[in-house]
């Protein structure tokens, strides 16, 4: 499918993995459960459905060097590195406007954020055909929301309309974006199976897209149109694009969604909690160390990798250990860890951060 | 004093120190709480009072090298390499015979166990100078017993017997070689003040000494008596020398034994518990390490000297990390490490003993 693009959102910083991400080093560039980091995942992940060069990842200029080297294969103009920091609207605007450039206006991009895991990669490369199928055909954003197994705070909902059928597609429209809920509201959407998960990952016809960008967020659609004019760079009009969020920005106004259920062991590894489901068993828990042993300690993540680890009567602990730095905390606490920097700051070791 | 000598013992392991103590770097030429080893400091608390070089160091053969790189000022005689381990009598009365020749059998010998921290090395001097004095004119084995400050139980205890007044020096008799006490027993020895720790420090007159080994552990002494002529070696009369405990073989069965009772702010440092009492404050408890931060966190003990420790949610643990090996649990299980590096041997892992 030479036509259809990938846009790898590679910007975040996730800092709740601190001491391993480190400013210059985010989440999406970590090895967090594999071989490969989180981001050469994500790319690897599309093979056979997006050719290597059609690949673009957007990130920002401090960690630019590990988004590369994460990448090696790439071609150097495969990277958009953003000025500054302006939410996800203005990159995934950028990321269509330099597709629909390469295609004169009829590319299929597929937007990913960099830092999830999928267990079941074949399932969701079929998810990924039937939107491209859906989008391409319709003309609409296809947005592949993830079946919820637990009622999950932390995550915004995708709430369900009616159903649609195109080319053998099943999808439903989404009648609404749905803002992080409390636990109760959650319980209802999980239960009532009226809601999936909005994990990001959508799906657009190119022109459809810039259409949309055009009536919803005129201002980055003129700053776009001025780009590659007259040797205008993106830090020429970057500052006159929207900062908001793709969802609350385009989406939300858009006339119609549509959404395809999958169900493809998603993960977003939000935390070193989440992240320690998935890593290996080792004594006294699971995770990477160079050898473990463990008396009366079960349950602890550990990440560690140039270490053996001992845990002696101790439960839940997550311990990791890097060249420079240590941290333990409970599982329970795990969503904490982005404080740690702070705290670093404040005591005068921002080496560290 | 040019006759006194001290001996010191070095030739225990600590393996309730992994993963900084190994088998081939025992405790006393750890770094556990300042600048100098623990064989160091206890070489460096003699100073005005031992010459150097009428220091001598037992140890064992697999942990000789960083026994010497310890104290690399002495002369290389200085070191007195057991063959193998036969617990404490042949070693001390090894020291005394190579004291004995190198004095005419005239020298005072200082023994001292080379892995224990002193708060108050004045006063400790003090006491040693006293306990000189009073060997030397009654001819008896001088004991420093430690004043208890609470009903420990991991120690052998003095009974103190009748009252003892030599040229101004206060002491008293040992009536008995009390083993390690049950709680109760230990409770009534404190509080009643009739017992004093034993912490294994001793000054004796090397003739009397040697008196007393010939009376009671006669085939060592023998074995002695053979050392060196006709170039009989250490290794030659080792296997002959009796395998048991200066307190069994020798103290306890001499008429009579002195005792000064001393306070000192003696340690034995004997788990990473009691060196973390004594370990500088860090945010979130005491320890070493690159630097600290801590946010709901107390009473931990951490080494990471290399590293900046985050401590999050975690109350009274003990965290250890060095450069292949970490190691996590409770304060009040701090004993149990000494367990760790037989569980890495069944795991495979020797190389991390």
């Amino acid at each position: 499918m030479a036509d259809v693009y990938a846009l790898l959102l590679a910007g975040g910083r996730g800092s709740r993995f601190w001491p391993l991400s480190r400013k210059k080093l985010p989440k999406q560039c970590l090895h967090l459960d594999g071989d490969l980091t989180l981001l050469g995942q994500t790319f690897a992940r599309l093979d056979g459905l997006v050719n290597a060069g059609n690949t673009l990842v957007l990130t920002g200029g401090d960690m630019e060097q590990p988004v590369r080297a994460a990448l090696p294969g790439l071609p150097a103009d495969s990277f958009l590195v953003e000025p500054s920091g302006r939410n996800t609207a203005p990159c995934i605007a950028w990321g269509g406007h330099e597709v629909g450039r390469r295609t004169n206006g009829e590319g299929i991009v597929v937007v990913l954020p960099a830092d999830h895991r999928i267990g079941r990669p074949d399932a969701f490369r079929d998810s990924i055909r039937q939107a491209i199928r859906l989008a391409k055909e319709t003309g609409d954003i296809v947005t592949l929301g993830i079946q919820p197994n637990r009622p999950e705070t932390g995550y915004g909902y995708l709430e369900l309309g009616e159903s649609v059928q195109v080319e053998g597609v099943e999808a439903r429209t989404v009648s609404k974006f749905c803002e992080k809920p409390d636990s109760k509201r959650a319980a209802r959407w999980v239960q009532g199976k009226t809601h999936l998960w909005n994990a990001g990952i959508f799906v657009f016809r190119v022109d459809a897209f810039m259409r949309e960008l055009a009536t919803h967020l005129p201002a980055t659609s003129t700053a776009l149109d001025r780009l590659h004019q007259d040797g205008v760079t993106i830090a020429d009009v970057w500052g006159q694009m929207d900062a908001t969020s793709i969802d609350y920005g385009v989406m939300e106004k858009c006339e119609r969604i549509l959404t395809i259920p999958i169900d493809v062991d998603w993960s977003d590894l939000g935390d070193w909690e989440a992240v320690g489901q998935h890593l290996p068993e080792i004594a006294g828990g699971t995770g990477m160390a160079a050898g473990a042993v463990a008396k009366d300690a079960s349950g602890c993540v550990v990440h560690a990798p140039g270490q053996v680890v001992a845990l002696l009567g101790v439960t839940d602990l997550v311990v990791v250990s890097t060249k420079d730095a240590i941290l333990v905390m409970p599982r329970e606490r795990a969503q904490e860890a982005r404080s740690i920097p702070d705290l670093l700051e404040q005591a005068g070791l921002s080496a560290h951060t």
